[in-house]
């Protein structure tokens, strides 16, 4: 199954919501506008507000209502892409240049700035503080994993709890909280929203690792950026922490390590990501993914059985085995 | 008279946000931690929430609520210099070593993040939305500010508009918020919450001009950092903006301009500054700064009599003043 044939039946309310996306960033200054559309019309699987629609179903459903927290939501997560993109160098994203090498470092760092506030300000118009307050504490957490990021590149001696934490922060929590505010927002129960939340976490979990897999074995039209990008600026992931408690390769992958620390990231790296693809250590990450996957379908297994919970189901199992 | 003086009389208040200024930045990754913590030693007059605390004598003044928008205010002005001096290339701010210098540019944009995210979080504490929403739209306006600014480095053909509509942004619209948040929390009425308002506007406008005219008077012991800063990145205050005005005066100093920009700032600015000291600019731009100080104290005259009114004027004299 499809993504596309998931999201089908959403169709005209994605469409809605895209268009609302659109206006939030309909702003004066050119580049600013610019740049924020740059990363907008560069389009991504937009699972954040996918996942708040669906999660409103489990509730009162009021498309309007479900906007003003759907449209913040990605902004975060774009927000949070175009500083990403400041800190990583990054000259592509999804096959198209980004903010900081179409403009540069400052336009990029203010436009994820402006981004974010706008997020904030959308948020207001739900009146619900305990809404706004989840979001700034999940922003939070973000900048916190990317500090965690950043202090452990090319750490070799991280442990799979170090990997872990850091991508709950990263990725898990904002899909697990597009979940549970969509939930709230719709007035869902708590106990609804509570294993919804669950369910984004897990599945959030599962998201990144295999985006982390896809880094290793990926090919540049799948991921839309050259693979080996996490391990040149020294993002060290699920794969490779597996690849490195193989007594063999152990030495000669620090080794590689070494020296693409050394040249710092300018440099061929076909060598290291062959010395993981051969580890086991993409399948036993695999593994990992695939049962973060089960444990996402076993939250929600108690919510009634309406075809919101069939989606977000489908969308699960598309997440564990996808390829872009 | 001293800032001191004026501040004597809050000094328990004052003593008592600045320890939960502390507490709130008290996270347990070191050098989050430490990043921020540098910031906020270095000091600062924390005019913010000064105001906050004056504009809330006119309300129902309680300090364990005033702290939740005191802090944040002080905060998001904390997050902005750490953004601003990634981009500024600063090495020292204050006399000190900048997050930027002491670390890199990605510790510095993430401690931002994480520092703009804590102060909405502490915000929500208030479950206010109104107010949350007052703060997030001035910190769009910081970010539409500082993109402006970007744009208009190194552009003499800007006009006085261009550049207070600037200032606006940047400066006198937090100050002001931070005014009316104060009176707002204080459940003042909401004529008294808009004329302290447009006090902070009026002191925020003079207070970022006194700032711009310090950077090409004062001296390093005074400002904290070398004079001419500013040209040296290209941002053109307005009392360059009148000396370009003297038709003597333009040719040598366009002259000027052009060789700072090619030299991306990297060389000696001292003729530059001999020319707008020259010029008359200083002279004009002060009248300005106390043209707004003026209207500030005209816009609270209405207020009743109360110490915090004598305080708040006596700081706007001061702010018209001031050479640190």
């Amino acid at each position: 199954m499809k993504l596309l044939d998931i999201y089908s039946r959403k169709k005209k309310d994605i469409a809605f919501i895209e268009k609302s996306l659109e206006r939030s960033i309909d702003v004066d200054l050119p580049t600013l506008r610019d740049a924020s559309l740059l990363y907008l019309k560069a389009g991504g699987k937009r699972i954040r507000p996918v996942f708040v629609l669906l999660a409103g179903e489990f509730g009162h459903y009021d498309l309007e209502r479900m906007k003003h927290i759907a449209v913040p939501l990605e902004l975060i997560h774009m927000a949070s892409l175009v500083h990403d993109d400041v800190i990583d160098d990054a000259e592509t994203r999804r096959g198209k240049a980004t903010v900081r090498s179409k403009w540069d470092n400052r336009i990029a760092m203010y436009t994820g700035d402006y981004v974010y506030a706008k997020a904030l300000t959308l948020v207001t118009e739900l009146k619900n503080p305990a809404i706004h307050q989840i979001m700034s504490k999940a922003m939070i957490e973000m900048s916190i994993g990317e500090m965690e990021q950043i202090r452990l590149f090319f750490e070799h001696g991280q442990t799979l709890r170090d990997y872990l934490r850091r991508i709950k922060r990263k990725t898990a929590l904002l899909i697990a909280v597009s979940c549970q505010l969509g939930a709230m927002t719709a007035e869902a129960s708590e106990n609804y929203a509570k294993r919804l939340f669950h369910f984004g976490y897990y599945v959030g979990m599962a998201f990144q690792i295999r985006d982390d897999i896809l880094d290793l074995v990926g090919t540049e039209k799948q991921i839309g950026k050259p693979p080996g990008s996490d391990i040149k600026q020294g993002n060290i992931t699920l794969p490779v922490l597996y690849a490195l408690q193989e007594p063999k390769l152990r030495k000669p992958m620090l080794e590689e390590l070494d020296r693409i620390r050394k040249a710092d990231g300018q440099t061929d790296v076909s060598r290291f990501l062959n010395l993981v693809r051969e580890s086991g250590g993409i399948e036993k990450a695999d593994e990992i993914a695939e049962t973060y996957i089960q444990k996402a379908i076993a939250s929600i297994d108690p919510l009634p059985d309406i075809q919101a919970k069939k989606d977000l189901v489908n969308i699960a199992y598309f997440i564990a085995k996808r390829s872009y």
